[in-house]
């Protein structure tokens, strides 16, 4: 019988999914569950991207241009321009999700065995498509007493080897909810300048910064032409995740053509998500107005609750959706899976994302867990409400 | 400043692809061209897929589950029925077009360096599939004078080594049109059941086989249980190309296991496409009648009509829509360029796939064309005339 290959066997199952069945069987014996565990918000998707596809006027659905309509490329360069990025069509492959933008990107800079260096804890997928495209991932720890803040550049230094292709960063931070600072990139500038290093940033929750803080995206930085290479998505701008359209953004030429021959191969991203995702960028900017109000209240209701708890510790989440949190225990996996299984609060119960699978370091994050506030305030109280009482009388 | 990866330099650029800036100026000029060189059909998408999409409910544009969405996979089991082809729900991971079925499966079956055997002239993008995955292709041989038939077995264990991890076939065949009988799957099978290999069958053009023949899957082959993995797609089976919908299908539990977690890794397939696919399982029948006469009727036409042209040799395709013909030329790539560039009849000339890129023994297919018989009648032998007209005065 053949077997599969090892770089299957490698493939890491993110810890959300091995919880998924114990769910299951949760939901299925009457529990009510709080789902904190994953970035699926549960805001409604802008009308306008709606009713596009409602509308739509396809009699033949045929494959598009394999690195995206034209016309979207063209459009979302007005987009990008309202947040200060200046950039043309001919910079931009459309992608199936930034998930795609990621591998295409990895495929195109880096060769079996290169390195990327990605600071901890980080999207837990990273490692996935680093597995899947052969390449290694090289941890640099961002803590949680420093806010999840960028590591030194001196730390940076001593990872750099004959190897090492590129940074990634994510930012805003899944799952650090963190967001660097002006500073935080001319730093990093001055890194992949000096070693002559691709910057990758994951901006994918652009829109979502708090605090009257403004994002800083790498294609600002003048000095980065030929080094940055931007993922962006419409999956959580939108709430538009199940779309499937992303993009990858550079200024370097070679990038671009190297990342469309990845895109012909797969042929076309979907068209009728194309057609979702171009009228979107009409949203009307109080959608975003109110997003924006409803993440800040409900951040600021898990941070107070949490804060609450005996024996916790907690990041102040500057952007993005989610929190991490340190609680007073050894196995966040264990604690999730038991929380699902035998624990209960008139009934209801929470689920949220142990964080040992955000780190590529063994043993890092085992005693913290990863929550999104993708749900209404009510629901927040209640859930942490669960964990508080959940953590009275677990034992490890 | 940094360099893009000996992987994206290596990744094919198809030669379709390098002929579109000639197109697009040829058409500038005023050129009318007859597009042969894609597989996009010229047929509309059925009704009941459109009207899905028109008349969808969707509020939260979230995703799906990542192997597809559960009704999907359940519902096309049932088409598959009608297939003679017996699988579960379980058997099948929903995926972004066979393309990217094609690309987990290489993950999930093959590290760097592992050899797959494929028959050439083969899709092009096996190739880049390939060159993404770090594994090799091997091929063998299969001749225009046979029809495009299986090779021999001994020529196939020939060409098996410790790498050898999989064959894999296309059937019915893009570019050759060759439909495998139930013997030629037969031979294959005794033969991956004596190496270990798993047998790959690209199934994407199943219901276009003509002449009264019937398509025999290899998940009809009960002996290959664990070593077929079938992929499909609903590109062409509806004309959806756009949609981005395909599946593969194994009843080797660790090739699915495998599969999700590649699945998992790009969190799901589009949700629209999924609404569209899983209405489209409602198609009529005689949708496809219409169709697959409107066919054959095509295939009749040009192959009547190239068989007119002095010097020619041309396969008779049982399935799919393309055909290969050898034409008196050195050097089809140029010959295609010229008819862009140079060439036209009353103002119109035609667009083909020169054969090179189908072949990846170099120096093999340099005097073939593939032809994509999607267009009407009239345009068909319009176009023929075209390329009959040009071999009169065309040097090389
Ligand atoms: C940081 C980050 N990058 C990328 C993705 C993938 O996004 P997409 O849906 O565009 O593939 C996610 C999804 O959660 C994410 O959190
Ligand atoms: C033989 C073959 N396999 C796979 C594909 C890719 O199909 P999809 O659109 O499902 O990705 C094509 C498209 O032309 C093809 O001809």
């Amino acid at each position: 019988m053949p077997t599969v290959s090892k770089k299957g066997e490698q493939m890491p199952q993110s810890p959300i999914r091995k919880l998924v069945p114990f769910a299951e069987q949760a939901a299925k014996n009457g529990k009510n569950i709080y789902y904190l565990n994953i970035g699926q918000p549960d805001i409604k998707t802008p009308e306008v991207a709606l009713k596009a596809v409602k509308e739509n006027n396809v009699e033949i659905l045929s494959y598009s241009k394999s690195e995206g309509s034209e016309i979207y490329r063209q459009k979302i360069t007005n987009y990008f321009k309202d947040h200060d990025i200046h950039v043309n069509a001919k910079d931009i492959v459309v992608t199936t999700g930034a998930s795609e933008a990621l591998l295409f990107v990895f495929g195109s800079i880096m060769d079996p065995d290169d390195e990327v260096i990605i600071s901890e804890p980080f999207y837990a997928n990273y490692i996935a498509f680093s597995t899947a495209s052969g390449i290694n991932v090289v941890p640099i720890v961002s803590k949680i007493e420093d806010n999840f803040a960028l590591p030194s550049v001196e730390a940076f230094e001593k990872l750099i080897t004959p190897k090492t292709k590129a940074i990634l960063i994510c930012n805003p931070g899944n799952p650090t909810g963190n967001l660097y600072s002006k500073e935080e990139i001319q730093k990093l500038t001055a890194i992949v300048k000096k070693h002559d290093l691709f910057l990758i940033a994951d901006e994918v929750y652009r829109e979502f910064v708090y605090d009257g803080e403004t994002h800083y995206s790498i294609m600002q930085e003048k000095e980065l032409e030929q080094h940055a290479i931007m993922i962006d998505s419409v999956s959580k701008r939108y709430s538009m995740c199940g779309a499937r359209i992303g993009c990858l953004v550079s200024k370097n030429e070679s990038v671009i053509q190297t990342a469309i021959k990845f895109a012909q191969a797969r042929l076309s991203p979907p068209t009728y998500a194309q057609i979702a995702s171009e009228a979107a960028l009409d949203t009307p900017r109080s959608y975003f107005d109110n997003i924006i109000n409803e993440y800040i209240e409900r951040r600021d209701t898990v941070i107070t609750e949490l804060q609450k708890i005996e024996g916790i510790k907690v990041s102040k989440p500057k952007g993005a959706f989610y929190c991490v949190a340190e609680l007073p225990i050894k196995n966040s996996d264990h604690f999730a899976q038991w929380l699902l299984e035998h624990f209960d609060v008139n009934g209801e119960t929470v689920m949220v994302a142990p964080a040992g699978g955000f780190y590529s370091t063994p043993g890092y994050g085992l005693n913290q867990i990863r929550i999104a506030y993708v749900l209404n305030k009510k629901s927040l109280i209640k859930a942490v409400n669960i964990i508080k009482e959940a953590l009275k009388v677990y034992k490890d």
